[in-house]
């Protein structure tokens, strides 16, 4: 067994999984509805990018679950949860490191999943 | 000791409650900074609208104090709690009732309130 | 039309109301399994009763509704939701006055109302 | 520019960073005072203890830090932000992988960090 300290892109996946957590788990739950999905989406997206490393965050609204909820359910609204939704988050770190990560729906299950790891040269990350 | 049902003001009043319950629930928490406050506040207003009886709600951001929170802090950003905010939400029920309720700042408190009960006489109610 | 100043068992429905809407979206969204539902709704009930005027917060689970979602669910959790909870809330005014609420399942909605409003004579209330 | 997908010890660290975020976004905000302070924590490592490779969850309440800011508020309670907390979280894969993460307040800000990345021998990780 060995102990060691993360590597930098080690880090950084950590830092993506703090903003998919944040970004499901403060908003899991809002009232939503067709008409309103769409400035949550935007919400999210801004609230998210303020962490840190965040370069950016993109929340596709799937307005056809959302519609079908909406026609099933017993209210004009439902509760905000990952089957509306899916999400892509891209991290980064100055020495030429990005990650790129993921929520789609897999088996009824909002899965997130780190995508890529993209190692720039120091060149292509100079003008950052 | 007398026990009863609610009247409908009563009933009211209790909607009017929830929807401050949820508003500042739900989002107390979120990452807010100046650029990206005003996105959130819209996506509050979209959302506690959702729920029954909810004829309007209003978030206004308090700019000054959140761009002072976030000079004194460690981050460019800061945790959305009740002193950024000011809100009022107005419910109303068919028979021509409206509940005017209001969040403001009191003492370092978050101070949520009934202002106004609002009984209309049947013919003003009818045209809505 | 009149406008009017709350009263007293108005003024304690919208704290009510808080108190439900505080409860609902601080929790929902949590991740929940028969296992560790107990825990949840101990500390939902002690988070809540702090809040002004709670007296007293009941949170039952209900382990069937709970145990058929996992078997149904991708996991071995879910998360909360109000079909999975019955919730009873007593809020109380120092002038004797008292006010319960309660939130079941109604046509698959978790409606939330006010069942008593509970005035006390003056003496009843000396002792509090 | 190298695109590559993640490594076991990349993914289990992302993974490690949606249970920091969930736990501290889900849970952000709830009223808390000394009292009730234990019952949340527990809550809290039970909840998060459900999610998919989460070995374990160990909440800490600072709770000198707890009782001075509820001494310094205007009310009984104060909402719970990570000023009031020390998390320790361990997630693992079954091949032999295991990420040690923590939350500790640094600066005036909770920083979250990955503290350990723990292999265990070399042949069982080589399989994946």
């Amino acid at each position: 067994m060995s102990d060691r300290d993360p590597t930098p892109a080690e880090a950084l996946c950590f830092e993506a999984g703090i903003k998919f957590g944040t970004l499901y788990h403060q908003f899991a739950g809002t009232p939503v509805s067709p008409a309103s999905a769409d400035s949550l989406a935007t919400a999210m997206e801004d609230a998210i990018e303020n962490q840190p490393h965040c370069r950016s965050v993109t929340v596709d609204v799937r307005h056809d679950e959302l519609e079908a909820a909406v026609a099933d359910g017993a209210a004009e609204y439902v509760e905000l949860t990952g089957r509306f939704l899916e999400v892509e988050i891209v991290v980064d770190e100055n020495e030429g490191l990005e990650v790129v990560t993921r929520m789609e729906m897999d088996g009824g299950y909002p899965l997130m999943t780190v995508e890529t790891v993209r190692e720039t040269s120091a060149g292509d990350a100079s003008d950052r």
